[in-house]
């Protein structure tokens, strides 16, 4: 960004660019204004990965707006997230849409290829947190992460953790996903040698308020190498992993 | 206690006692009120145990009190708990005292033999938490258990944990002490076949919350197994771990 | 577990299993994974007790498919808790299930007979606790004990509590269900010489705060020998007076 | 006050006050401004009883300067409440104070002889407790009642409550005041006949909370009858009392 | 109560009643067991006021039944609080109802003529509180109370509460109602010289948390003579009032 | 208001109103009381804005009647804020009505030409705080402000803030609206030479709980010229922003 | 700052400046780099107003340095803030300071002619509210404001409110200062005609959980007007009231 | 782990060693138990970095003694972290320490040279979070990280943010550590294309509740790519920028 401003100030030097043209530049260049919503065209740029809709409460035809800006800025991979089948079926009537139920994310577009430096592990507590570790685990595939899952392992049966060992310490990054009393983050931290993701669930019912107790044994993890994102997110969870999985020199804005 | 009063009724009814002797013994028998305290007698009796002195906010003199009334009525046991090192010398002055610093008991009078089902594991995630470890540990042997102390046995070293399995399958009860995450409820909870006393601890900073993380994990634990005391309450784990290691047809009142 | 890794060992010693079937053996063994759900086999051998599905979020199929496995290996009897009653009908078309519609519990394969130390106390504050307490009933029931249900014996009609005496004396185990002020916990606590499981329930309104009010109360109990459960989590008390009402030299593992 | 309005109204119209005058009468009449506090002077009409200060804060000056103020304009009694020991000795030193330690309040001028429908009970669960309890005794005791004081009967043995049930059946006024689970109140209201009025405190460690424990049991009491004053107002709690115990007609403004 | 031992033990002395008829009538008098309810007969006697039905959850059929006990023991006047219109078109098909559908109250019986001290206020902050306003005001009737109601005369416009000041300062007891931020408890605890009983409501939004913003205020209300309910708790409040209304040396248990 | 009593007093001295004359004009001018409501009346006058309708739990038929009074008074303009669609279709039917549906705000009457000192900024973090944003903006419209909408300017993409500098730095007032973390309103702080009123929304899941992450980073800001008011409270701000731009010699009351 | 980056762009076009020199002024002007902190020195031109150090945790050599740093710019008047009385006679030795104890600010420099719209009255609910208030009152003053200060005027003595009807009516911004519940900016906003600044103070015991009853309170005022700052945050609150009482044409920037 | 496993499996089945001494391998070796804890040996090979001694809470004696058994099983490298500067005084005079007083860290050994794939940013947004910050950048340095501090960089003067893009845009990853409303993380996250650390810090007063204000606010981030630890927690950011910092094929356990 800051080179982009220096590349404005030589033009407007070189008296390619008048200083109204530069100020405007600088202002307008980045997004569309749709009304609804402004549209990030430069993001991957910026940010170094492929466009994101945070579908939950857009309407099919906002969704599809927003796309179709999106495609026209040449963007070549679109995941919408928290979208619910309803919505998916009319969008899918517009754009070619993959829509993956469970995790509530449709792509428009091809999924990359796996590039990252390693395999991700996404792990849950329990089937019913399911749903939280396939956005995670859709969002880092479609942002190029091979993903390994392991569902319910939780740590009420320590032998089902131990029983995947393996794959767990072959991991690169490991999101760890988990309600109630979320020590699977804990029991996993001590475990491996790469960073973990913690995501808490809103599973469970009375004195898990929501997914406050796993929120606040996540915190508290005695293991080093956990940090955490909000309750359910999977998709910030996915994403984490995936910036990390892609480290390295070139991740830089160049 | 309901055969106190029928004892009662027929003494009343075969003339032992007169109706105001009837009513003044089934109110005022079971204590001694000496102004700052009225103190319970028959407890031992009505709930099985011998006498607890909670010491917080009680002067050496209070104490000494007390345990005189306790004694005057053949108690032979006194614990007195949450006592302070000044406290304990002043009362060491007046009685014979077994002072346990670092659980902040003080013992008058001898302990009993081991006479429980089988022997009480007192486990806790890390260092920090052994002073309510040793106020549960020293509990539960004044009141007749045998009991096995594994510290620092926290999670996040799993294979910590799984080390002392054989003591910990070995068991008759559990109390698992952790502050921070409090997992080591739900990872004990999983391995053994006996009841788990948790204790969340208020060890920890930051989001522990003085204890409140440890304490919704340890609500919330997915080990089926495992009921919950107040935070840093060692000395009602220590209690209620003795109770059930006694649990036996003469444990009822007769 | 221990010994099991021991057998183990020395079968690899004696050339009976070679290692790979020895490392296979350590990690896949205690389980059947059936997709959405990595099914328990050996919880029965390994905590003492029969198998439970927790029936919440889970289709008809999905705990029909779980029970067919658990059947299959050999269970004889299987508890399904918080199960609706359209979910219990379609379980019921496949397996003969025995539903108890205020507990919301189905049981396929019969019940033991009573076998425990003594008899389980089931109390409750109020009417509207009572589909808590018939899980907790049904549990212990289900996990062979015999159940004394005392509804409706709250404290602000302290008589209708010591009405009771008797049974609550008598008991080996109490399992105190409350909401609102939660204070039954410590009425009966002050009572028995038994220990006191104290379940707080969602009963309530304004400053309840679904349950945290009884929640605290309980937890800050002055009575000892009183331990707490989640919200709500009749089953779990139920499960965990068992346990204690079950407590011997047999109930640790050989 | 109305009324007053009304007298100032008339005097206006019958010439004996000019406009300005009404003016200054209605805006300056009540207090006397000294800098620090704005002194009312006339709430003993207003309230129906004597003046009390608030030494939490203030220097024994301002006290002093407070009463000095009072006294000047007729009041006979006035009580300083949370005045510490030694600030009670320096005002002790100008005015003649009786100060009660236990309460921490200290009293300038005579106590009223009781004149109340009937007696107050005072009662508090434990031995901590007893601080807050004198300070509603005194304030009472200060306000024109007999106050019967019953201590350390909390619900953990309930047989000590039962064993005060004539006191407590003949009160006109109970107040109950218990840190920790705080249903002394509930089990009191089941019992009497009169208003309840709970005073939760901050006795208690743990899940207590500073007193928030025992302030939602009483704010969630199953028992009609009770009402709730903040954590450790013990003040206010007497306060309450007093009124109630002297309704009648003449306790309405004239 | 304690009379009633008195005169068991007295029968028992002169033999009129066996040890077991004695021991029966201790613990089986009070109530009637309609096996979902524990029906208390003598609540008049020991409390002094009329029988009430907590409606909540209620079928119309328990409601009918536990009505159905009560009137063949005598009582002349049933409350019946929290009862939906449906459930109230049902049981006014078996006995006649007058329901008040705001306050959510349906009454058997007739209504007792006022004979209290003087006259109960209730005042709410605004139009929403009005049915925990009918909640408590019937309520109050129905103890025999009479009833002044001031509705909507929060401390936003303070001249709707001046206006007003001929009322609030006439009554024996007022009975401030207030969501949002609670303030009408303490400007018209500052006015009055009389209890004022104050009733947070869940009515706002935001921060409001469900009425814990009024219940916060009206606990720490800076003004003396105020004391709390739970939220919405209409009920509780008029019971209170009148029990204070009614207070003199009859309302003691003889 | 203190000057009305001043005529009052003059009228009573003049003779020219009688002294129950004054006592009524005192307490009954300044509203109408219409059973459900006391409409005021001279709000105008006092407060200096036209008179607004809190629809949010009033009927279509409670509305109208309101509205009747107020327009019988002389009302030009009046707003009804949270009214839903079907309401206002309801009071359409009688009285003209410009209803906004996304603000949920009906007019009735004209809206006045802006006459503020300068234009209100309404900013906000995403679009799904627009609701709240057009409560906020229409408000302060209705009260005489010119509006300048900037949405979804959050700041993850701080250059989508930065690119309205020059509208951010005209304002005279700028209402930031952001759910989540609610960052916007530090950083437009920190921008700005005029007063920011912020105002949390319930945008975001979690750990949002429901407003509360916004509301606290609110108002710990750390730029100065922040205040905060209600989550979700658009129509507040407004207000708030209108008397701010409105601010000048002639607001004050003559 | 956007005008700024224009001069900049036309600078460089002109060539006046290089482009290096055009990214340095864009990046480094704005502040001077002392190790411990960044000096903002264009703050008065960006925020119109004087600087100020927030003194809690800064050393009196930090403070002298940033002091030296400002007075070096230009900077006429330094407002040093929660300063303790010993850092200020460090500070005093070597800048000539006026310290205003009891608002723990000291001030270099004279302070500015009141050149704002009217009158800011700072009113308070109690004495223990006064160094909050001063806070606010000496920033207020600070920044050239005329200040009338009102404490003790809480609404448990609503005729003390009342009595100063005529400062407060005449204020151009009231400041609404109060712990406990905070009743003062509901009531003062109900009465004024101008914007009112709601601070929540700490003062208070139990439920007002170091001002969170107060803040609530305030946050939910039924009062249209009331915005609120921080806990105890009487700067804030003064330097947004001067913002407000500035506001015209000319507080933009140019 | 898994593999270590293997080997001994196959010393086993070779008759290298007997079963007994397999067990004990397996259970014994990973750490050394020194009383008050147990010291794990193999961390470094476990989980890819040096030991870190918790110093919080431990004496002097207990950290010395922990090194040593460190130090003789071949550790180059110790980081003892919350450790004063008494205990830090004391352990120098026994191992060279190299104590960094701002950090609270103590180094025993060397510091490796820089290793990772590129800088770690460490932002604070005020000084005072400047301890917080230390340990962060302490940790990462002495796990091998190249360290780039940018302190006082707060979003209220975002133009100070900016002036440092290059520096943040240039990090493979950013450890953002903030109080009060802790928006830094989110300004940051908006910014750059790498992993974001955020840290909330206990820096603020009122509202900011030790840090809950800022935690929700990260945990709230709109920005993707953020994640969180504990309140405080500088050590726990430190090592998991170096986890990331350091991801590659070797960082995976061989």
């Amino acid at each position: 960004m800051q080179s982009e401003i220096r590349r404005t100030l030589e033009a407007v030097k070189n008296g390619t660019i008048s200083v109204d043209e530069a100020l405007h530049k600088i202002k307008m260049d980045p997004f569309v204004d749709v009304g609804y919503a402004k549209v990030d065209l430069h993001r991957k740029i910026r940010q170094g990965m492929a466009e994101v809709i945070y579908g939950a409460g857009k309407t099919p035809e906002q969704i599809i707006g927003i796309a179709d800006v999106m495609i026209k800025n040449g963007q070549k991979t679109i995941l919408i997230t928290r979208m619910s089948g309803e919505t998916a079926e009319e969008v899918g009537k517009v754009h070619t849409l993959d829509y993956r139920a469970e995790a509530k994310i449709g792509i428009i577009g091809e999924l990359p290829e796996p590039d990252g430096i390693g395999r991700i592990v996404v792990a849950t507590g329990g089937t019913s947190d399911i749903p939280v570790a396939e956005e995670a685990a859709v969002t880092a595939e479609a942002f190029g992460n091979q993903v390994c899952r392991l569902y319910d392992v939780g740590v009420a049966g320590i032998h089902r953790t131990l029983a995947h060992l393996d794959e767990i310490l072959d991991a690169s990054v490991v999101i760890a996903i988990a309600g109630m009393e979320g020590a699977l983050a804990s029991v996993i931290g001590g475990l491996v040698a790469c960073p973990v993701i913690a995501v808490p669930t809103s599973v469970g019912y009375g004195a898990s308020f929501g997914g406050i107790s796993a929120l606040l044994s996540m915190l508290n993890s005695c293991a080093s190498g956990v940090a955490v994102v909000n309750i359910d997110n999977g998709f910030g969870a996915g994403y984490m992993a995936s910036m990390i999985n892609h480290l390295n020199g070139s991740s830089k804005e160049q």
